[in-house]
């Protein structure tokens, strides 16, 4: 009988990867066996990742995917949209628990993967076997998954924002903005024209801001909760801080509602959901990502003009974590009957 | 006859006061010949001002309204708001222009006071005087204009951002949220805990969300170009940059448009204006205050997300510039018929 | 018999108690009974750290010493200097074990809290009893230590730079140099004007650069170390970042030595020590302290130009951990005989 | 008769080209004909540089040299080292004036570049026909120069620190140690993976700490001013801002000096020179680059410990300006028999 689950993360040498080996490493219940790098093998975790100097000893392996049942029980796969999809048929005829932090399994139509993905998915049963990774919308189908499609991070922020909204039906259903703010670690760990620090410092620059992929499962989530269509549009913005995301998502009211209402609407949406807060205080009255960065939380608040009836949601998170890395910790903890916050009682940093 | 108008600046020890010296000192039809302080009276300007150290020789001294007719043609006050009123009339009497950075002139009805600034305005008629100091919208009235009340800098970014669009009623009138991103110095030079450091730096922190006071005087341009009311909601959130607003205006397209056809509009609203400058293009396809730092232009640009409607136009500003002293000094230039460029020829560094 | 050994963190809205807290809230061993702030008492801590949101529901409270033995087996003093040393002494008759983060009990000579810190020490005998909480060079004495004085941030960065050096008197005695660059958060969390947002980012900024006061526990330990009077004047820069400290400590070598020499003498004296990592490697050479960013690491690393003979060591800590409340926890955990590092196994964040 | 001389940037989609034209822009005396750029040939240069849309509408073309004199009076080589050289000769031979802001012309001994650089230099000769175009030290060979070799930016700061200090010989003359902290531009405008923002926002990072090339040039001025041979250490570190160079310079007092002693020798060695700024005051008692960010200015101070007889010179510079495209029009101004600020007028940004 094994004392802990054996995972590997494919993909590691990126930051997505590097935060999935920063949280597994004091997992009480996992032991990192198999850490993958197309471009590092044979080069030791911590010469890319020195933050992890002393405390991961491994060394990047190719991944070999005929092998890695003999190694794992669980897998993470950190790698580009499209080539998840390749690994994760026989991963999981292999038996291992299969976590996607891509895009490849989120989409629950296979016809929108031709819409924003731009290819025609080539497993599209598995799309309906995939479970959502969001906790706090699918909390009861992770359990027992054997495939989690992990969310995008500025999906996370956005359907966060926004779920206790459309399932309360108090807003205009067809008109959502979720403007987007991020650090730049969310691009990343390959350089780029503009992700060179003197273009990248300092910047407030909107991008992808004619359709950002990220609506599709927004939208998805969205209208499921809202048992309608709903329609959100994502106006993504690079800021310059490194870790970080905030949704300000901006919609109108259909009727008046007293801010104690809208609260309690939200708290009650959220009620016991083990990594939400809902912020409402008069020193930081709204989320602000500076207060989460390092730990898997999501702040939710709120503003109203009431004037004009313009209700304002927001929601920060750490981009690495509760959008992506960690979060992807949390679905695998509840799908393989962990406590939903093993490895994951990160205490965010102040100052950060 | 004197060769070079004679300027105070009241107020010099703050941003935008110091903002006013480092473009006054280069102009070339100027001479600055008063630069107040209470707090640092008797003290070199270059004292606090360490930019300036051997370009300005001149002391700070207190602001002594009886003797200014003596030292000053023109003055500049960069005061808070409800202190700038209390000299305006005595000045227009002594026969100075005044360009006052407060609001204390910027609302055409009296009764906005009331609500916006809680304070009873106690000179309406001069507020019917005042000229709104934004000259792309106000070029011909600021020809001799005596007293121009120079715009807020969040209210520019979104006066810029929408006017274009509200002039050619392309979109819902009703619903239109600027969401805006400024970095720390439109705050102004005085501590408090929100702008320490350790706390401002990686902030990504939504403030007065619930109505910004910038809104009044965005609705009554944008009201007066649309010969209709116009209701805007202004959300501002506080990142990392030191100078810089973007405003990213989201409206609702009310017909199908293509892109030539609004980029036509904006191009057409804005031909021959000097300071502003269209964006379309394939590396930086958006506006980013990043590219105007330490320079008057405006860069405006937009997106258009077709399947949804949604049109969202963007305006980047230095918001010491633009957002508040270049824009004064530009405004005060036409009203003195100098060039309206004269001591803005000031290109914006990059990187920076 | 109590499970759990309960703490008081006296001055906890500082960034050093807000550190402790951190720390403490995931400590299997310790309990926060008590934390207290003499501005924000009967105020909940979160409101000051809203990390700490759904993590800590006490109140601030008043330091009350009368009645703190009721409530707790031991307390940081995370207080200004010259303010601690009024409760020590009373605190240790009451039988608390006392870790002081100030520097009113860090050094032996009381002579030298003249020079330095203006005052007559008033327990001279306490300095006697006080053990010096550098775990590295401490280490027994720590063991039931009753009265911990932590080191200063850049008095730690400076000796663990240092110390391998003298110990082994491979370099001019008289000559060091610790030219030291921090972020913001080491100067704490009361705005002022030099730690305004715009003023602060972006400064290269030396201060206290005539004879900063960490000089004096600097050389005391130094000294010991080598047998010898050592002298070390420590140049103190403020740069953009909000966590960090890296000493550059600057030597002349009095012996040709191989780098695989010098690696070793240092690699030797810090063998075992649980929280120092040697730097060497190829992609990132030296030290840096954005790769210990949230833990209690001390990355140690040098560079040598032979052909004038000058040797810089480096050393890279979190200000607010190593540098404060990690290693004051550090020392705490060995006083009490807990694991070492009990709460302190952080893992740097990266990117941060 | 031509009114302006007109100017060839070769290299003009770096940082260095960049910022030579944002100063030439402005310039009153020159004319830019040409840009050249291998990679961007053919496009605008407002693409690469959005800060100067609607400034320049010329295009990027290929470098070639066969025309160049029927175009440029006068040439500016932003190129990298061991490219500058090879063309240098020809376009000295067709009369053009010569800036050449890479390392190819600025050391006397043609030995140094197989030390330094690992080439052997083709044009030893035209080693001595170049002219260190540092105009604080060369200015009467600097008119009528036809070859000016630009300093580095490290080079520069250091040697600025050092030079009244190296003249007045009141320290050891074998250990100076000038502690260099940078920002990010001056890597050049290229990606790689130290530049990447997550990588070097918030670094404190050393780099070519065992024998960073500058020193070549700085102990051949600083020698040539001691009329002696100068031994200099230049240890750089990579800090978070975008723009600035600060050298702490330390060094070791040979006989006790009061403070006032110290700052006359550095006044009376700067004196009259138009660019530096002498420090000393007590709200921003030393150099920060902060105070000089887009200007030409380089600003000295000094800070000394007496107790161990340790001074320290501080220098701060634009490393764009002073340290790269400032300074080479400044010593173009002087061989040309322009004003020296020709276009260099520019006044620092606060806050930057």
């Amino acid at each position: 009988m094994k004392d802990k689950v054996r995972v590997a993360v494919v993909g590691g040498s990126g930051y997505t990867g590097g935060e999935l080996l920063r949280i597994l490493v004091t997992h009480p219940k996992t032991e990192i066996s198999v850490i993958t790098s197309r471009e590092y093998a044979g080069k030791p975790v911590s010469l890319i990742h020195p933050n992890l100097r002393g405390l991961i000893s491994l060394n990047f392996t190719n991944f070999s995917i005929d092998k890695i049942s003999d190694k794992a029980d669980a897998i993470f796969l950190a790698l580009p949209h499209g080539v998840s999809l390749n690994y994760a048929p026989k991963l999981l005829d292999l038996g291992l628990t299969v976590v996607d932090l891509s895009a490849d399994f989120r989409l629950k139509n296979p016809e929108l993967y031709k819409i924003w993905y731009n290819y025609e998915h080539p497993y599209p049963d598995l799309l309906d076997k995939a479970v959502y990774g969001l906790p706090e919308l699918h909390y009861e189908e992770l359990k027992n998954a054997k495939l989690i499609a992990s969310p995008g991070c500025n999906a996370t922020a956005t359907i966060l924002a926004l779920a206790p909204i459309v399932a309360t039906k108090i807003t205009d259903e067809k008109k959502f903005i979720s403007d987007v703010k991020v650090g730049s670690s969310e691009g990343g760990a390959k350089p780029s024209e503009g992700s060179h620090h003197p273009e990248r410092q300092n910047a407030i620059r909107p991008y992808e801001a004619e359709g950002h992929r990220h609506a599709a499962e927004a939208e998805q989530e969205l209208s499921r909760i809202a048992k309608a269509n709903i329609s959100v549009s994502i106006v993504p913005h690079a800021v310059s801080s490194i870790r970080g995301a905030l949704a300000s998502a901006h919609t109108w009211l259909t009727n008046e509602l007293e801010e104690i209402e809208i609260w309690k609407k939200i708290a009650e949406f959220y009620r016991g959901k083990r990594f939400i807060r809902i912020i409402r205080g008069n020193i930081h009255p709204y989320p602000d990502p500076k207060f989460v960065i390092g730990s898997n939380f999501a702040d939710i608040g709120f503003a109203v003009e009431k004037r004009i009836s313009r209700l304002t949601t927001f929601s920060a998170i750490d981009n690495l974590m509760k959008g992506a890395a960690g979060q992807a910790v949390q679905a695998f903890n509840i799908s393989m009957g962990f406590n939903e916050d093993d490895g994951l009682k990160l205490v965010p940093l102040r100052p950060a």
